[in-house]
């Protein structure tokens, strides 16, 4: 397993005070301060990595943010055959080729931020065949589609494993052989996001094994079913981790080895979501800084972090969204996080796909700007 | 004086329309969805200025945002003399060559976002010379000084008014003369910010006499003063407020003409205000978009709306700001709001110079961006 370490803060104080003689009243930028921080941190990490440990140097280098990458893992989900989504699972396929046409919301989100997109294929029930990929256009921003998949969909968590163990250890491989790609490529900050029919279950049947919420905290309406199909996804889920008690032998999620949670991972989990941990993990280990975006996104993470409670260090909360779960496992992950960030952009989102993680990388560049850029009160002759 | 027109919302179902048959389940993208209908209100509101009705073929066009503009309006104020900020009014001028040199936290959100900056004087205390200005770099978003000087700095308005009802005229036909311009250079988003050593007070005098709050409720600690300053300022607050009841002759700001907020404005306001305001009438009666910052331009908001109520439906908060009375001040504000908007960005933000503005564009053209590319459902041959 990769190993994730934490955030080298000896020259935490000296971000602070260059931050601090900015000509700005101190403190002024709130939460892009702390963020501009936490860059800054990850960057210095990254260098140190690299060996090059000249840190006075490091803490006034510039930040930058220049080559963002969204991910967006789709995969299929057997436990809707219970129905228990407003759509059918064909929906995540052609979702997938509104993807590779440009045609969705995080084409447009993307586009308009000038983030790469990257769709990986996990494990849709039926593969994108090459005559279906369009003709990369001149734009440099054409999405590209990764065939990294684990099966034809999952099988139905209500009645035995999601997958295999194996299946969640070649997610493993995907997912950090993907970073090490996108690491080569220069790639300096992961936006993640996720396409799949039904994994608000999977996500929320984790949610319950990992955190004190009730399995009727963590499910929501998703994008809008049914009472009835509330009440049965619920039961669902309760039967599921029923089922599953054996594989969690202590309360305590922070108990859990590593181990321990990939066999959940397989029990609950998703293609997709498998492979974020994965990417998560990945990342984190080589100082990426990673935009988590919405409730399934923040699943991952929470799966990572227990993993290895040193990533937290190295991702963003990109928005609170809509959903009542996503607001109480955001509240979970902040009490694993070793910092004052919180998460950037409240704006009632409840679609997945990345669309918070990429609407919020402004706001990154820009902390990064002003780290960057900002006169000293002493460069720019304000006296106060 | 300019007349504003309320939007023509013959066409927001139509506009609904468009948007819920695009790739993403209903209302999924939240206050994006509000936000990319008002933007499209306003702009099919210039083509029907422009006497173009072919409405159907409107609501289909594109939405562009892509001239944007910030626009920092500087000035300084006789009441510094009380000694009521943390900084002397010689640092307003500072600041302003601090903008022209590139160095201020708005200058890189606005490099960060693309936006062209221009400052305006509108009565600092001591004027920039010409070998100030720094010469034209290649960059084209270098920034501009705009010269509009009302005078070298207000009253005191503790004790007189702080202007002349003709600086005030003044300042009305620099506004609308500069949004001429601007409108004349194709620019279809205005953002505000302000500098202004002081400047709270007369925002805080304004709030106090044009909402239900009480003085203490508008005076916060700004940029960090003292307990002392802080009575102080309220102190002497209230003692303008007294001096000026004969210009408020009822208790209701809305009955109040627009000939009695003219002089309001001159008893109690600052240059930079005075200019804003007229800029946000003159760009509301050219229905050109205006991105509303922080506590000080908010105020001119408020004064804007009270002149004439159609003005709300042309103004985009940007954000909360950490201040507690710019929190009340955009509650009495959304009350005169015909629309489900709500301020975009909730980042702790407390340093005005339009920075919060700056950081909201990004959100605007990713609503423009969802509202013109977002797939139909036909179009991508999705069924849910």
């Amino acid at each position: 397993m990769i190993k994730v370490k934490a955030l080298d803060k000896s020259i935490e104080q000296v971000i602070q005070i260059t931050i601090d003689e900015k000509t700005k009243p101190v403190g002024s930028l709130g939460q892009l301060e702390v963020l501009a921080k936490k860059l800054q941190l990850i960057a210095n990490q990254r260098m140190i990595d690299a060996e090059e440990t000249c840190l006075k140097k490091n803490s006034q280098s510039r930040l930058a943010l220049t080559k963002p990458t969204m991910l967006v893992f789709a995969g299929d989900h057997g436990i809707n055959e219970e129905n228990l989504s407003i759509a059918p699972s064909a929906v995540t396929r052609q979702m997938v080729l509104n993807f590779l046409h440009g045609g969705a919301a995080i084409n447009c989100f993307c586009r308009s931020n000038h983030i790469a997109l990257t769709v990986i294929d996990c494990g849709i029930l039926t593969p994108i065949t090459l005559g279906e990929i369009p003709e990369v256009t001149e734009r440099p921003l054409s999405p590209k589609l990764l065939i990294q998949r684990l099966a034809a969909g999952t099988n139905n968590f209500a009645k035995q494993a999601a997958m295999t163990n194996s299946q969640v250890e070649q997610g493993f491989s995907y997912g950090e052989k993907l970073v090490e790609q996108l690491s080569s490529d220069g790639v300096d900050v992961i936006l993640l996001g996720e396409m799949g029919i039904a994994n608000t279950s999977s996500a929320a049947a984790l949610m319950a094994a990992l955190t004190p919420h009730a399995v009727e905290e963590c499910v929501g309406r998703g994008t809008g079913i049914s009472d009835e199909q509330v009440k049965r996804k619920k039961e669902l889920i309760n039967q599921a981790l029923q089922r599953i008690t054996a594989t969690l032998p202590s309360d305590d999620p922070a108990a859990l080895t590593e181990v321990q949670l990939k066999k959940l991972l397989g029990e609950i989990g998703g293609f997709e979501i498998v492979q974020m941990v994965a990417t998560i993990l990945a990342a984190a280990s080589r100082s990426i800084p990673i935009i988590i975006d919405g409730f399934i996104v923040s699943i991952a993470a929470l799966v990572a972090v227990r993993m290895q409670p040193n990533v937290s260090d190295y991702l963003i909360y990109a928005h609170v969204s809509e959903e009542k779960a996503h607001q109480l496992l955001l509240a979970e992950l902040a009490k694993l996080t070793n910092d004052d960030s919180q998460p950037l952009l409240d704006l009632g989102l409840r679609l997945g796909e990345g669309t918070g993680a990429a609407l919020a990388l402004p706001l990154l560049q820009a902390a990064a700007s002003f780290y960057n850029d900002i006169a000293s009160f002493s460069e720019a002759g304000v006296v106060v």
